[in-house]
């Protein structure tokens, strides 16, 4: 491979990184929709319209892939920080498209394989929950981060995956205001305040 | 079967009530162990001590099997209402088996069946969820019910489930006053009031 000219190359790499990336968001797609499990990488190679042997190339595994996959969808922090909280509890109960919401789809549907628990467990506990924890004040910050993470996975438990209609129809101001209070109470410093700046 | 003596037709229903019992238990293990997909009718028939066509006769298939699986372990409320919070969110983050337990990993281990999910979510919405919505005063109580079964459902998927090491660990007076606060927020019948009985 090291024979070609530094254009093409530089076309190869190119066509390397779109290739890599549509196998990455096809396993994306694939996990939340199916689970560890469920999703097998001759769908996943399908989906990305690719021979199957690239997500060997490119990712050594299945196992190696769903690392990623979790990586990703894991990245961007739903920042359940006081000051945010009403506009994460909104969209935890809108229609509106979040990108935080695969990744959690993607863990529910992927809880019954022990080894997909494991890579989870291990990449919430190092990033999204210590970074959560830091942005945190007061007391026990890492085991308030986790029950903030938890209170976010049981809505969308609820809602999207066992489809609670209750929770599907209303996304009205007071279960909002509700579940943003409790948020903000998770998360305060202290005890929380008697104005917590709800609008209720 | 009408030509037993009413001794041994009494031994015989007592002999069925006792096989039906052990099955519904070994279901209910082996749901809550492997989800609705996962668990077989033939390993159910194992663990019970009995012969498989046994759960035929008395149950009919595995989907009613599951059906009453769940009739089962949603039976008992968790009751989470004002003044009773203190001691759900103990028994959540605590070490003590719950009865309410198994109903819960079975919900999230069978997450991943479309069968399953609308067998759990109906009986949900007709029962556990419409029982706590009628013991709740104010606004909305259907949906406060959902959130409240939401954000329980959450810290077991993360605690239990998941194996989350700082929900594990922690049983701490600060982080059960929290989960509490929280339950007792979503559960009030008013904005949350200033002062709310906690102890931080």
């Amino acid at each position: 491979m090291a024979t070609g000219t530094s254009a093409s190359e530089s076309r190869r790499t190119r066509d390397a990184e779109a290739t890599q990336r549509a196998i990455l968001d096809a396993a994306i797609d694939a996990f939340a929709r199916s689970g560890y499990d469920g999703a097998s990488t001759r769908d996943i190679a399908r989906d990305a319209g690719i021979d199957p042997r690239l997500i060997t190339r490119y990712f050594g595994s299945k196992e190696a892939l769903f690392e990623r996959a979790v990586e990703e969808t894991y990245r961007h922090p739903l920042m359940m920080v006081p000051g945010n909280n009403r506009a994460v509890a909104a969209a935890l109960l809108g229609d509106a498209p979040m990108e935080q919401a695969k990744g959690l789809l993607l863990t529910i549907r992927s809880a019954g394989s022990e080894r997909a628990v494991e890579i989870m467990r291990d990449h919430l506990e190092r990033h999204y929950q210590r970074d959560l924890a830091d942005a945190l004040t007061g007391p026990d910050p890492g085991t308030r981060a986790a029950l903030l993470i938890a209170v976010c996975t049981g809505v969308q438990m609820q809602r999207n995956v066992l489809g609670n209609r209750a929770l599907r129809t209303s996304d009205s101001d007071l279960i909002v205001d509700r579940l943003a209070a409790a948020l903000d109470l998770i998360g305060a410093s202290d005890a929380p305040a008697p104005e917590g700046g709800r609008s209720t």
